[in-house]
């Protein structure tokens, strides 16, 4: 999968993902009323609404980028109906051509790693057969509990071409409280970077392997460091726009090769209605629209950085 | 919530968590055939076989424990009709007084964070309506990302009078590989562990934290330096039996109060008539037997323990 997603960067000269993160706050008035009109003030209707909304901005910008990125927590807030939601989306994202990584941030001990990663990943065996669950492309995963954690991830992985991220620095203000201390004279994220590099090795498509990482735009010179640390992982950047991070300051997330990184940017994409300078142009029924329109800017923004670079 | 479970615990005279994580593996294949001949070889069906294996053991054991501890991931694996096998199993044991440990170790930034813990511990805005989703009464937690990460279930918690336990040092193998590792002269884990104290000491129940830990029954020493740092802080403890600890290592985990910890058995528990000295006692048939005398043996082995410190 990994070949697949650097295929279709370099395909569609975009290495951009829409983070599928629908708040309901994001989500316009009239579907809000259209849904919970047909499903009352319930779980299944607030779950009717976001799927509505993803729907409409999936086709508006599927053709435009190689990946989307639900984070599952906007869905599982509603329950199972959320979750219902969450799979119509990954099952659509799919018809449409879309690689999905699902951002789920899970990791256990081994066998419950083992669980979560054929239910995302893999297949379970019931009976006769072999069923995939949710069966996104890449998952996040959160390396607190070490190697055995990450390995069941890793085998499914081998097993279906599918790929991971795990978290090596996040995007978030705080990260630095035990992510940045130091080690031996080192950060916790270089050693969890160092091992992100490691457990891909085994796992290495044609230039860059299953495993990847997480390194948030909002800490530029740490992403410098990491993309030496891990020549050949790719990198899932989020925290563009909305959380601060710049394109200019994201062109250290990439090689030479112009690959190896993929930057994020959810409430900048799927709300981008709500805000200047699309909310001028767009009126709420537009929010599709605007969506493109967003996208169509950030791929921009993203490419005039790194040629300029050269 | 923490003040309910110090009080069944107090009352019960178990300081026990039964862990409901039902691989396929562990139910009868009497009751796997039933499932799969109603449902046919789906994850329907698979989904039908581990709620029906838990309602059993639930009904064999609900009266001799104050909570139980389902594994998201178990169900999580099957998709959405594994997420609605988690959520009938949640109501089926709030339904039967059990309070209920959602173990689904979640964690993102503040945002995410916040999303999670609506959908797990409060409610969702949905039109004028709050509703649960997930309804846990605590759930754990990832501290990977640091305190904005972890603030959002606080606040969720000081609300909605419900609890947390936050990874601390969980009971794998390789959980030292990052946990272990020493900054300024101290684990990783301590420093958590310090977090963890101050994350709760804002949201006190009346001897005990909402916010409290999870600290693996296999490393022992750890614990005790750990109960130290977090007076205050409960600690949910994985890993006793099948992953090897022992009573007699597990009394540092309490304080002098006979209280501040709870101990955790899975497979012990749910499995127990597929191992000896169950097996040749109860047969398949007879497994939620099996698990309520397992559930017994346990209890006596822990307050014996307890007995024995004086």
């Amino acid at each position: 999968m990994i070949d697949e997603l650097c295929a279709k960067i370099r395909q569609l000269k975009a290495p951009v993902v829409a983070g599928l993160d629908p708040m309901l706050s994001y989500v316009p008035d009239y579907i809000i009323k259209q849904s919970l009109d047909e499903f009352g003030e319930t779980l299944e209707g607030a779950a009717d609404a976001i799927w509505q909304f993803n729907r409409e901005i999936v086709d508006h910008i599927y053709d435009l980028i190689p990946a989307v990125k639900p984070q599952v927590a906007m869905y599982e807030q509603f329950g199972v109906p959320g979750m219902e939601a969450y799979q119509r989306t990954v099952d659509y994202c799919h018809e449409k051509g879309l690689i999905v990584i699902g951002d789920v941030k899970r990791g256990d001990i081994g066998s419950t790693s083992a669980a979560y990663a054929a239910g995302h990943l893999g297949k379970v065996q019931v009976g006769s057969r072999k069923l995939a669950a949710f069966n996104e492309d890449f998952i996040t995963v959160n390396p607190y509990l070490g190697t055995d954690g990450i390995k069941p991830f890793v085998d499914v992985c081998r097993e279906e071409k599918k790929g991971l991220f795990i978290l090596v620095k996040t995007s978030n203000p705080s990260s630095g409280e035990f992510q940045d201390r130091l080690i031996d004279g080192r950060p916790l994220y270089e050693w969890v970077g160092e091992k992100v590099a490691q457990w891909g090795e085994e796992v290495m498509g044609c230039s860059y392997s299953y495993v990847g990482a997480v390194v948030g735009a909002t800490y530029p010179e740490m992403g410098k460091v990491l993309r030496r640390l891990m020549p050949k992982s790719f990198i899932l950047v989020p925290g563009y726009g909305a959380q601060g991070g710049k394109a200019e300051d994201l062109v250290h997330y990439f090689n030479e090769d112009g690959l190896g990184a993929i930057v994020n940017s959810s409430r900048g994409i799927i709300a981008a209605y709500k805000k200047e300078p699309y909310a001028s142009r767009f009126g709420p029924e537009q929010f599709g629209e605007a969506s493109r329109q967003a996208v169509i800017d950030m791929i921009e923004d993203i490419n005039g950085a790194l040629q300029a670079r050269g």
